[in-house]
């Protein structure tokens, strides 16, 4: 049995999550929607994926070349499940078309955590979604977080947890923002969102953060550091990250890699597509244990690093795979994660 | 009595503090000793600044008409101090020649500690570098951590400083200098150097530091965490960075200003020269107090923050002035430095 899933938005996140979920042996992409006729949408109808829009807009579509399948009640009438990629803080306004149709919902981190029952990670909440009508893929930054908070506290109390994120400050196709040489902090205060996104995946934590935004498209960089309840050792957290899935390790001993365009051009290399890092990059170098003191710093791929979530999130939500370890490795290997980077 | 004082390189530092030392009541720049006749040297000319270069490179100078007026022997014979801007690493191959000619030696952060007899900061070992034949004026990131950290530490035992330091990659002059699209791990290690250098000059406190490279060119950012030995109040610490010399803070609700480039641009405004920023800069909105714990984020002008250090580097060692306040509010006056920025 597949599940039929449409997709709203065929952005940086619609776009490679309908190329993930194609890819998945137990999943029909049905259609995406789209607002406009522009590049993206070219990409969209050369892939064969079947595009809806507006009544409004289907002439604009066709005097492009693009053929038009029907409107979004049209698209929503033939699946179980929509994945919502509209910009930041749009799904809420798609929110009770969805439920009309009477569609299970996923929603991405650009939304309020009030508008899904559940802020979902994999590693986290999986069974608490099985079944739910809603869950929220949580944002870029609060995945990677939670990933390896996660990690951590399957084999330790995490008592506390610093985080100093450095954004990329805008995407490769974003043409339009900036800055091209500043470092903005984003916000001016302390802390920043990211603390309590985090909170709505982990629970109350005692974590704080912080975040500037750096002039880079490529990948957001966390220096993190954590108190646990006992003290622990470098190799053990090594293992640890070693056995989690979604977080990869890499040596810049090794490898040579000390940064994220080397991250990514190894992607690039590995023909990953569009040169996607689904995993936390985590350095081994950086891992620096004091007591019970744990420091690291990792990378993370914004584009990318909340495609395997989404199609975890389909399964929960539809019950259709109830152990969220299956449901994960069915995902990486549709999608090629891997445990480490640029070694064997 | 004014000091003669010699400085070697008028590169990015050199430059600085040359402009600096001219504008001191108590200090003559004898001259300046510059390997290239590059435009540089045009600037040191215009400006009326002696130039001194090595036998073989008076030609090079002269065929582009900038006088010379003798070599670093020539120099250094004049002076009673110099202070070397030469890049990293280089200065410890000068130091012979120095040392020949007996005259009190500045060196910068570039080199090793163990160069000279005091890692300097004005705020911390004025004292003990009264008299001594040799100083290291510590480099910018180190000297924004060291004034922060003492600032603090006049008034509380700081236990633990945790400092996450987003580098700015290149100056603005430096077109080799990459990255221009990664976060750089530098190093991709935990603790970075920083940490060590702190302590060279604060004596052996409990202090990690990790550093990332960003594609920008005009200021560092810093954003620390430290552990009091009791608890404090948001106003506590406005109060002592207040009273703090060379330390300004800045309101991001009053001002409007997020980023180190708006710093940048007031420094501009306010006809700074090269719109140099010689305090450190700490957002106000970011001071976050829980308990015995600080967080805050402060902007360093990489090219500026240890020019004021560097004038009163010269007051100590030779002996001129006693007094480490006395100097400072001298050097502060002269250079125009605020303690607070974009307001009343």
């Amino acid at each position: 049995m597949s599940v039929r899933v449409a997709i709203n938005g065929f952005g940086t996140i619609g776009k490679r999550v309908a190329d993930a979920v194609a890819k998945q042996g137990d999943m029909i992409l049905v259609g995406i929607y789209k607002n406009r006729p522009n590049y993206e949408a070219y990409v969209a109808y050369r892939k064969g994926y079947p595009i809806y829009t507006s009544a409004e807009r289907v002439s604009e579509f066709e005097k492009r070349g693009i053929p038009v399948r029907g409107t979004l009640e049209d698209l929503l009438v033939k699946v179980e499940v929509v994945i919502d990629t509209t910009p930041s803080k749009v799904g809420e306004s798609y929110r009770p078309i969805y439920e009309r149709h009477g569609v299970r919902m996923i929603f991405q981190g650009g939304e309020k955590a009030s508008i899904a029952e559940i802020s979902f990670n994999a590693l986290v909440n999986y069974d608490k979604a099985i079944g739910a009508r809603s869950v929220r893929v949580v944002s870029c930054n609060t995945t990677g977080l939670v990933r390896i908070i996660k990690a951590i506290s399957n084999h330790y109390r995490v008592e506390k947890v610093r985080a100093y994120i450095v954004r990329r400050a805008a995407d490769p196709k974003e043409i339009s923002r900036g800055p091209i040489n500043a470092i903005v902090l984003d916000p001016p205060k302390i802390p920043s969102h990211h603390a309590d996104d985090v909170k709505s995946v982990l629970g109350d934590i005692d974590i704080v953060t912080m975040a500037v935004a750096a002039p880079t498209t490529l990948m957001h960089v966390h220096m993190i550091s954590m108190r646990l309840s006992e003290n622990t050792t470098k190799q053990r957290i090594l293992d640890i990250l070693g056995e989690t899935p979604r977080i990869a390790t890499v040596s810049s001993d090794q490898s040579g890699i000390t940064s994220t365009a080397e991250i990514i051009e190894v992607a690039r290399d590995m023909g990953r597509p569009r040169g996607d890092v689904y995993e936390n990059v985590v350095w081994e170098e950086s891992i620096d244990v004091r007591g019970n003191e744990v420091n690291l710093i990792q990378a993370i791929h914004q584009e990318a690093i909340v495609v395997p979530e989404n199609i975890d999130a389909i399964r929960a939500i539809t019950g259709m795979e109830k152990d969220w370890r299956r449901s994960i490795a069915k995902t990486d290997s549709t999608i090629g994660i891997v445990r480490t980077f640029a070694k064997a």
